[in-house]
C-alpha cells in the first residue's frame, strides 16, 4: 500500500477500499475486515478506520449491521461491466463480427435494398431548399415537419398523436437510453421478455433498474406469471416488442395486448413498446399496443433501421405529455438534437410516394426469404421452431441435445454465422437456442447456409 | 388515498411514499411520520407500516436512525428536474429562444459562415464513392478513416494519439454524457469551474456526481482552493475548458496547466478537458492540456460545432485505453454509432485543403468582431470585463449595481438578447454577470446592439 503524506490517512484508506469496491474486488454484501484487524494490518489507529468506514457508509459504498460489521453495498450500478466485456469481446458490441460468408447473425438489412440514389436526390433537394438551416442546430424535439409527417403516417396505423408528443431520436437504442435516463429511477423494477433484446437489458441494468424477466409464449409473455408479480411487487415499466419480436419473431395476440393494457391501468405501470419490425409483415399489417392505448400507458419507440437504412440513426418516440417533457430535456443533455440534414432528407422521402414503394418492395423480399428459409428449416431434424413468424426477420430455433455454442462454432468453421441464444437472456445461459436472421442473406445464401447448418446439426447430434 | 384490494396494503403504501419521494414532496433527510402515527392516520396495523418502511429502506428510498426514526434518503439522482424545468422554460433547453433581432445570447455560429456548397460536394462525393456503406451501421468507435485523419491533424497540435484511442461522438454534449454514464460513479466528486457550461453541470449532477465549483481567475481556476480541497477530499474528475472558456473567454496559463497536471498525478484524479473553441484564436494558437499530458490523466473532448457546423453533431474524444473501452461500450448503448454519412463527408472535407481555408476565414471574422465589440464595450460605463479574451466568442461582463435579470429584460424590450450569468452557475444566483456572445451577430449588429445595451445600462443605473 502506498500512502502519501498529503491527504488524511482515513481518506487514503477510504480511496483504496472504494476503488476495490468499484472494481468488483469485493462481492456484493461481502463483509469487510473488523476495525481492529484492519487497523492492525495497516498499522494505524482504530479511530482512523472508524472514520474510513463512516465515510464509506456516508457515500453509500458500504452499510453497517449493528453488532455484526461492515458490508459492501450493492450500489455500484456500473459493476456489470466485467460480465459485459466478455460479451463485447465475442460479439463486438452485440453484433457478431466474425469471419463468415453467410451471415444469419447480422440483423442489419442488406445494403442492396437501400434506395441510395433516391435518397441522395432527397439530400440534395433539401440542402438546396433549406441552405444553412440544414447545418444549424435543429430543435431538440426534432424537425417540426418530420414530426408532422410522422403524425400523419401514424393515423393510418390508428395512432392519433399530435406532433408535439413526438420526439425524434437517433435510433431505437437512443430511445431506450433516453427513457432509462429520464424516467427510470434507481431501484425501479422493469419487466422484460425472456428472451429479449440485449441492448435494452444492458441499458436498464446500467440505469440502476431491477430487471425481471418473464418467459415468452407464442402469443406474448406469460400473463399468469405477470399477474403474480404485479400482485406482489410494484412494477414501474414493462419493455415489450409486441410485433415480430426480437429474437423470437412472435407477435402478441390482440386479446393479450388488451389484457396487458388493462393491467397497466390497474397496477399503474407503463409499457415501453419497441416497434422496429411491424412494417415487415408478410400478410396482414399488425397493430401496435399504442394504437389501443386509451389510458396513456404506452411509451412507443419506432426505429427506421430495419425498414429503411440503419446508418441514418433515425427513429421517434411517443410518450404521454408529462413524461415526454423529461425525455426531450434528456435528449438535449444527451446530444442536443438529431442531425437536421438527416431529419430533413428523410422527411422529404417519407412525405413522397417513394416510401410506400420502398416498404412494399422490402416486404416482398423478406416474405420470399422467409418462405424459402421456413421450408428448408422444417426439414432439418433435431431443430424445432419456437413459432412460425408472420413477419420480421427472425427464426428462434430450439436445438435438440446440442448446445448453441457448439453449433455456433461448428457453423463458423464453415463460415456460416448464427447467434447463440444466450445473447438474449438476462440470467440463465440459454442452452440450445439460436437466432437465425435473414436480413443480410440472399436466397441462394439461405439455401447454401441452411444446408451447412443441417450438416452441422447432424454431425453434432451424432457425437 | 386510493387503495385497491389487489396488492398487499404495505406495497400500496410503499408506492405512495416512494412516489412522493421521487416527486420531491419530501426534502432530503426529512423525517417520515412515526410508525404508530402513520398507521393510525391510514387506519392500518402498525405491522403494515413496519413492512412498508422496511421495503422502502431495502430499496434505498429511506434510511433508519436507531432510536430516532425513518428519514428520506438522498438517492433520487434525478430529483433536480423541477429546478431544471424552470431554466428549460425560460431558455428552451439552454438556448435562449426569444424574440430578439440582435442575438448576443446565441453561441451558434452564423449560418452565413457555413461552407454549404463545398460540403454538399463532399456529401455527393462520398455517397458515390462508398455507396451502401454510407447508410449501413458505422463502427461504434467511429469511421476509421475519420479517426486516422483526426489523429494526423492532432500531431500539429502536439497531441500524439493513435486512432484506436479516438472515439467519434455526436458533439461535445454527447462526450459529456458518455463520460458521465461510463466513468462517473454515484457519489463521485467532480470539480467544475465557476462559472461553467450548464449542459455539463446538469449532466454530472444527473449522473449522481457531487459537483463542487471553484472560482475562475483570469488564468484558470483558483489553485489554492483546489489544493485545499484535494488535501481533504477524494476528487474523481475535474471538468475544465482550458482555452477561451465558456462563458468567461479566459485561457489557462501554461504554468497553471502544468500545475494542474502535476496535481492530477499526485492526487490521482482525471481531467476532462472540453476544447471546443481553441481553433478560434485571434493571434496565437493555444495548446491544450492534453498536449502536455505525459501521465494519461486527461480525457479530451473536441466539438466541431463552433469551428464548423453545429447541426452535424460531430466531435471526438480521447481517453486513456482503460477508460476508452468503457466509453466506446457506452456509446454503443447510447445510439450505436454516429451516422456514417456525416462522418464520411466530414472526413473528406477535413482531409482536404478546404479545412485550413475555412478555419482561417472564421478566425479572421471572429477576430474582427472581437475588436469591434471590445472597443465599444470599453466605453460603456458601469460595465467591467472579467478578462480580455485572446480567442473564442465570449465576453463575461460584470454589471455595476444592476442585476443581470434587469438588463436581460430591458435589452429584450429593444429586441437585444443576452444571457444572464445565472445559467452558468452551480449554486448561487450570479447577480450582475452577463455573457455576451458574438457568434451570431454581424459587425453592424454588434454596433447597434451594444449601443442599445449602453442605453439600457445607463437607464438602469439611474434607477
Amino acid at each position: 500500500m502506498k500512502l502519501n503524506s498529503q491527504q488524511p490517512l482515513y481518506l487514503q484508506i477510504y480511496e483504496m477500499i472504494k476503488q476495490d469496491i468499484i472494481e468488483n474486488k469485493y462481492t456484493k454484501n461481502e463483509k469487510l475486515p473488523s476495525i481492529r484487524n484492519l487497523a492492525k494490518k495497516l498499522g494505524v489507529n482504530n479511530v482512523t478506520i472508524v472514520k474510513t468506514y463512516d465515510t464509506l457508509e456516508k457515500d453509500l459504498y458500504v452499510y453497517k449491521k449493528r453488532g455484526s460489521g461492515v458490508y459492501v453495498n450493492n450500489l455500484n450500478i456500473r459493476k456489470n461491466f466485467l460480465e459485459e466485456e466478455i460479451i463485447m469481446e465475442n460479439f463486438q458490441y452485440g453484433r457478431l463480427e466474425v469471419n463468415c460468408k453467410i451471415n444469419f447473425a447480422n440483423s442489419n438489412p442488406n445494403g442492396n435494398y437501400f434506395p441510395i440514389k433516391k435518397f441522395k436526390d432527397c439530400i440534395n433537394y433539401v440542402i438546396d431548399r433549406d441552405q444553412e438551416k440544414i447545418f444549424a442546430y435543429e430543435d431538440p424535439k426534432g424537425y417540426i415537419e418530420l414530426r408532422n409527417t410522422i403524425s400523419k403516417h401514424l393515423e393510418t396505423e390508428k395512432i392519433i398523436v399530435p406532433p408535439k408528443y413526438i420526439q425524434i431520436i437517433s435510433g431505437a437504442q437512443q430511445g431506450i437510453d433516453l427513457i432509462t435516463k429520464s424516467l427510470i429511477h434507481f431501484g425501479d423494477k422493469v419487466i422484460i421478455e425472456n428472451p429479449s433484446y440485449s441492448g435494452a437489458i444492458t441499458s436498464f441494468k446500467r440505469g440502476g433498474a431491477k430487471v425481471i424477466d418473464i418467459p415468452l409464449l407464442k402469443d406474448g409473455i406469460d400473463l399468469d406469471i405477470l399477474n403474480n408479480i404485479l400482485i406482489k411487487e410494484k412494477i414501474s415499466y414493462l419493455y415489450l416488442m409486441t410485433n415480430f419480436q426480437n429474437p423470437t419473431g412472435i407477435s402478441y395476440s390482440k386479446k393479450n395486448k388488451l389484457k396487458i393494457l388493462a393491467l397497466a391501468k390497474k397496477y399503474n405501470f407503463y409499457i415501453i413498446e419497441d416497434d422496429s419490425s411491424s412494417d415487415l409483415y408478410y400478410k396482414n399489417k399488425p397493430f401496435s399496443l399504442k394504437s389501443m392505448d386509451t389510458n396513456e400507458k404506452v411509451i412507443y419507440i419506432k426505429s427506421y433501421s430495419r425498414i429503411f437504412m440503419p446508418g441514418l440513426r433515425l427513429g421517434f418516440l411517443i410518450a404521454p405529455k408529462d413524461k415526454l417533457k423529461y425525455i426531450s430535456f434528456t435528449k438535449y443533455h444527451t446530444d442536443i438534437s438529431t442531425p437536421g440534414l438527416i431529419q430533413r432528407a428523410f422527411e422529404h422521402y417519407l412525405n413522397s410516394p417513394l416510401w410506400e414503394i420502398h416498404t412494399k418492395k422490402l416486404r416482398i423480399i423478406y416474405k420470399k426469404k422467409f418462405e424459402v428459409a421456413y421450408n428448408l428449416l422444417k426439414k432439418i431434424d433435431h431443430l424445432e421452431l419456437f413459432a412460425i413468424p408472420q413477419g420480421g426477420l427472425y427464426f428462434w430455433v430450439k436445438l435438440e441435445n446440442i448446445t448453441s455454442e457448439a453449433l455456433f462454432l461448428k457453423a463458423l468453421q464453415k463460415k456460416v454465422g448464427i447467434l447463440p441464444g444466450s445473447i438474449f437472456k438476462l440470467n440463465e445461459k440459454s442452452e440450445g437456442w439460436v437466432r437465425l436472421c435473414f436480413a443480410d442473406v440472399e436466397i441462394e445464401e439461405i439455401k447454401k447456409g441452411l444446408k451447412i447448418l443441417k450438416e452441422s446439426v447432424e454431425k453434432l447430434h451424432k457425437l
